[in-house]
Parts: structure tokens; C-alpha cells; sequence
């Protein structure tokens, strides 16, 4: 059995458009083929766009008490030898947040607001964005499940994993760096199950790692894409990584169930959108895909 | 490995849309997600439907020489024994097809002018109907490859088999009786490597069938799904059928890549627009599907 097939449906690269498109433009070129691409001017009526520097957003918002991440190593949600580990969520006020960005400290510090509505939870900012994306919630015939917020250091990474959301990714000062995979190369990412854990720091500024005793294991890719190790996973040479840079400004539509991996530069700001994704016969090949892949590499 | 997913993207039944639909929206319901239904009221303003009786057609085209599938059985392109079986083309008057289908004669005649470009060929016809569906054409953001005419016998059949393309059948007078299978069937539809023939009529008026000895072997679908031989196919037991039968005035959304099986009333008229599929991640999908099939069959 061949499972590198030729895909003719893939680009080399992830293309960029020069302004927004019509929505059925973009479905039937994107969201239909499940294919990536990078969006240029599909905000820039944004007033966040300028408006949000560290001196705005600590006037604005330098009080309201957030979510972040911290890790000791820029690993949230990450395979860490036999454990599966989650950040330390800690509350901390924005100022805060911005001060151990600007500044140092033990740690990394990771704001990413998932699966929450920054429009809701952060209303001193609804007029510097759009509530979504009009020609995406008319293509989709829905509005977005989720706008996230993310705000993080250079080192703060996001490992390998993938999304049932069709997701815009709107980058509003820095970069992002972002490794593709097809949910077609599906066979060549390897998955463990992993017992979770989270990172607590000690007083002493170390962190220890935690069990979630009561947790059920944990299915995650152990592969760094950054740095493979094929002779742990041989069958990774068979995948197609795409890399793609987002600057400021840029949109990058990240279809459902495409594998990726995230860094930033340090103190880069994004938003994004989650819409829910169609359980259509895309989604019933994937499992298919899926079922097969776990025969064939034994359940991982 | 289980192949019996559960399907949560198919229907029970083939539903049934009232109006033409908006081209974004027939984009994102059925032809995304690849799934068949049928339209009322889609082309009630098309002449043809009122005016495409024997007289007239007769009148307009009956000196016409056009090609006719003939064969002793009813199945054009179908498997006969150990034989792929095509039938006889013979070209004659439009005029002699319609006293054949008004009369009694040996063998069953099928008008299928398909790969043809019925208003190109049949230009006093171009008044009774449009030259393509607007808001497919719109949706899709191309014009059909082919428009195909169809004039058959109640015994003429179209074995199981599937197409390239995005076909949306129109029948103008009769009924059409339509037996489908997804895509994402393809594991349990057996395929079998037969010689090919072509039917030929002897002067007494049996049919002789002759070997095509230098063409390559065809691979095609043994299975009659009006009576499946569940002992040779017992995989065809985990197929999900859908039957359905489209009225004078209804027209199907029948998606790239269905197996399907048509039958018809006497005398029944139908133009289909093919319209080109897109090779995207679905088609892909569907390929590494096949592949595993064939692995999984033994290349049947």
C-alpha cells in the first residue's frame, strides 16, 4: 500500500491573496479544497491595528485580572518525556503580563484566551476589532464559535496538534510562524497517550510536574516538527510540512483538521476566530484516515 | 479496522430542496459536503417541459441522424459473464428511435448522447431550455463540460457506476429511477478486470457478442444492485443504498463520485449537465480509499 500519493490538491506553498474575497470565492477556493492561505488586507480597518501598543493596552485594559499560561520552558499543552504536561494557569493582571514581557523573569508567560470571547470578556476593546469576519461568517453561514486573544514571548511555542474549527488567524503586531500538515498526511504524525500533568512553581522559582491522577491519559504528538527525531518516527518522512510566515496585518486561514505547530516573535500579538467546523464527508474520510493510521502504526 | 463508520454526513433518504437554491448556499449544504438531493421548480420555466412530446420533437429534429445504444438486454456498459459488454451504436433517424420506442421491435434502444453538447448537436432545440443552471455555474465559477440528452426504453439500464463530475439530471418527461451509493462506500462496491465487447446484431436479429482484442481490460462493477448476489459480494451487506426516483420537473444533485444505478419509465426524456469535479483533499480521500479497497479485495 502507498500511502504517499500524489496530492494534487496541495500547493507548495501557502499562497497569499492581496485583499478580502467574495465569500463564495473563498469557499469554493479554500474551505471546500480544506486548503491554507494568507489574507493581506483583511483588516486593516482595524483601529487595533495602531491602536494597540503596550502603553494602549495598559491603559485600557492594565487591570482586568487574565488567564496565562506559564510553563518553564514555552511548552503548554506539550509531550515532556512520558507525561503529557499543561501550563500552570495563573491570574495575573494585564499590567502585570506586560511587565514580565518587557522585563525578566523565571518562566514563560503565554496569554492565550481560548475558547472564550474576547469581545465578551474584554469589552474596553470591542471598538478597536470586528466582532468576525463578515465574508467568512457569510461563506459559513455562521458566526465564530470563539475570538481569541493571544499575547506571548518569543520562546512561548504551541506543540503539533489540530482543531475541529475552521480558524482565522489575524496577527496584529509581530509575527507568526506557523508548520502546516494536510489532515491527508495524517498517517505520518505519530500519537502516544500520555498520563497528564500540569507545571506548578516552587518558591523557589523551579517548577515541579503534577499528575493529574484522576485524569484519563492523554492521546498528543510527541514529534518536534522543528526538529525531527526519524528514528523515533520514520514515517514522518513521508509528511509534507508547509512553513509559513504571518506578519502584521495578515490573516491566515488555518482550514479544520490541518496539523500545526506555532512561535512568535517576542511580545507578538494576535486574534482569532474559531468557526465550527461541517461533520461532512471530509470529516468522515479523516476518520477513516485515522482508524487506518492506529492499525498501522499499532495505535499510535 | 471497522469500515462501518458512522456516516453522520449522509442522509436516510434523498431530501428534496422547493426552489432553486442560492449558489453560495447550495455550495456549503450539498456540493461541499457531497451530497445528493433533489430540486423542485428548478427549471419550470424551460419550454421543453410542456413542448418535448413525440409530435414535436418529431417536427423539430425527427430527420436528425443521431446514435443510438442498442442492445439485446437493456444494459449498455455493463458486465455479461466474463465480458464488459458495450453496446452496438447505430446511427439513425431521430423519426426511427421514436417509432421504435412507439412500437415493438428486437433488441432496446437507448439515446444517451453523452460527452456531447446536446444545443451544440441539436440546435432547433436551443429555445426549450437554458444552456446550463445559472446558479450551478455561479456556485461553481465555470460553465458545464457537457450537456447530455436522454431517450430510453423501460428496459434500458444504466449500470452502477460513477462519474467525474458534479451532474445535476433533469428529467422533462417520465420517471427516473436512481439507486446511490457514496464515495465513501467504495469498500464494499467490488470491482472486477473483464475483456471488453461490443454487442452486433445478426441479420436473423440475435446479438453476437464481439470481442474488442486490442483494447486493455476495463475495470468495472460486477454487482447488480437490484439484486445483489450477497454470497460472491458479501461486503456490499455494509453498503448504504439510496434510492430515489426523480419526476417530470424535479432535477438531482447527483455529487461527483456517487455510484449510481438508473432505470426509467418508458419513453422517459432527461438532460444532465456535467459539470468538471475538483480534484481537492475529497478526491484525494477518495483515491487512498480505492487504494486500501483494492489492497483490501485482492485488486477486485
Amino acid at each position: 500500500l502507498r500511502w504517499d500519493l500524489n496530492y494534487l490538491y496541495l500547493n507548495k506553498s501557502v499562497p497569499h491573496l492581496e485583499g478580502p474575497p467574495e465569500p463564495l470565492q473563498f469557499y469554493r477556493d479554500w474551505i471546500g479544497p480544506n486548503k491554507p492561505c494568507i489574507i493581506r488586507n483583511a483588516f486593516s480597518h482595524w483601529p487595533a491595528l495602531s491602536r494597540w501598543t503596550p502603553i494602549y493596552l495598559r491603559e485600557k485594559i492594565g487591570s482586568k485580572v487574565i488567564s496565562v499560561a506559564v510553563t518553564p520552558n514555552g511548552y503548554a499543552d506539550a509531550v515532556a518525556g512520558d507525561r503529557f504536561v499543561m501550563p500552570e494557569e495563573r491570574q495575573m493582571s494585564f499590567s502585570s503580563v506586560l511587565d514580565i514581557i518587557e522585563g525578566t523573569k523565571t518562566g514563560v508567560f503565554y496569554v492565550q484566551k481560548q475558547c472564550s470571547n474576547l469581545l465578551q470578556e474584554l469589552p474596553e476593546l470591542v471598538d478597536d476589532l470586528e466582532p468576525h469576519v463578515p465574508w467568512m461568517s457569510t461563506a459559513l453561514g455562521k458566526s465564530p464559535d470563539a475570538v481569541n486573544f493571544w499575547l506571548g514571548e518569543a520562546n512561548a511555542v504551541t506543540s503539533m496538534h489540530k482543531d475541529p474549527y475552521e480558524n482565522l488567524y489575524c496577527v496584529i503586531s509581530g509575527e507568526k510562524h506557523f508548520i502546516l500538515l494536510p489532515p491527508t498526511d495524517r498517517p505520518f504524525v505519530p500519537y502516544g497517550l500520555y498520563q497528564s500533568a500540569v507545571y506548578q512553581e516552587q518558591d523557589g522559582g523551579e517548577f515541579k510536574v503534577i499528575d493529574n491522577v484522576d485524569s484519563h491519559k492523554v492521546a498528543w504528538i510527541p514529534l518536534d516538527p522543528l526538529d525531527p527525531d526519524l528514528e523515533r518516527f520514520p514515517q514522518y518522512r513521508l509528511a509534507r510540512p508547509l512553513c509559513c510566515t504571518v506578519k502584521a496585518g495578515e490573516m491566515l486561514y488555518l482550514p479544520s483538521l490541518w496539523f500545526h505547530h506555532v512561535r512568535q516573535s517576542h511580545g507578538c500579538i494576535a486574534v482569532n476566530f474559531w468557526y465550527d467546523m461541517e461533520y461532512d464527508i471530509k470529516y468522515n474520510y479523516f476518520q477513516l484516515l485515522e482508524s487506518l493510521s492506529e492499525v498501522a502504526n499499532g495505535s499510535s
